[in-house]
């Protein structure tokens, strides 16, 4: 099933919506990020990874200073439109910390 | 490295962090969550996923009712603590709507 972007809930999480980030070919979630309508629509335009950072209020390209870019394979959304799935080829490391999966700490 | 719960980051979500849920063997990424101080105690307490469901506005064990239940695997978190991974061992389908994940869907 194919959903356009018009589709999703952008209104539940206030403008935005979470997006797990995952390495196409491993599967390994990357990280946790969050897109806004312009951000998914650049994203889609352009093939390339684009979030709204929180931390800075506005829309950046993934990787725009590090040159780790993704590049786009495919992205999913879930059953409440409200969540979405980048599977992305990963350039370098995704972490700023030069790890190469933001997760990389256990909860014990 | 290793952390505890008491290391996480509650405050930045107003007492929530998001979680993505992934099966352990086939790394699918099942459905995106939300977990609270005690939902993610008794997930570690019993070893079975348990979230704090926004719909319903209280702590829930996944598949109380359904019987799809979540067996934890591992709990990992990010570089800034504020998002986690529960690795699982998914009972029957994750989804409500019979799917084996509620990611089914895609953007185009």
């Amino acid at each position: 099933m194919k959903i356009e972007i018009a589709g999703l809930d952008f209104e539940k999480g206030d403008g935005l919506i979470p997006v797990v980030v995952q390495e196409a070919r491993t599967l390994e979630v990357l990280t946790l990020a969050y897109t806004n309508r312009a951000a998914l629509v650049l994203t889609q335009s352009t093939g390339y990874a684009h979030y709204y950072r929180r931390s800075k209020g506005r829309v950046m390209k993934k990787g725009v200073t590090s040159g780790n870019v993704q590049k786009i394979v495919s992205i999913l959304t879930d059953c409440d439109n409200d969540a979405l799935v980048f599977l992305v080829d990963q350039m370098g490391p995704a972490c700023h910390l030069n790890e190469r999966t933001c997760f990389h700490k256990t909860v014990q």
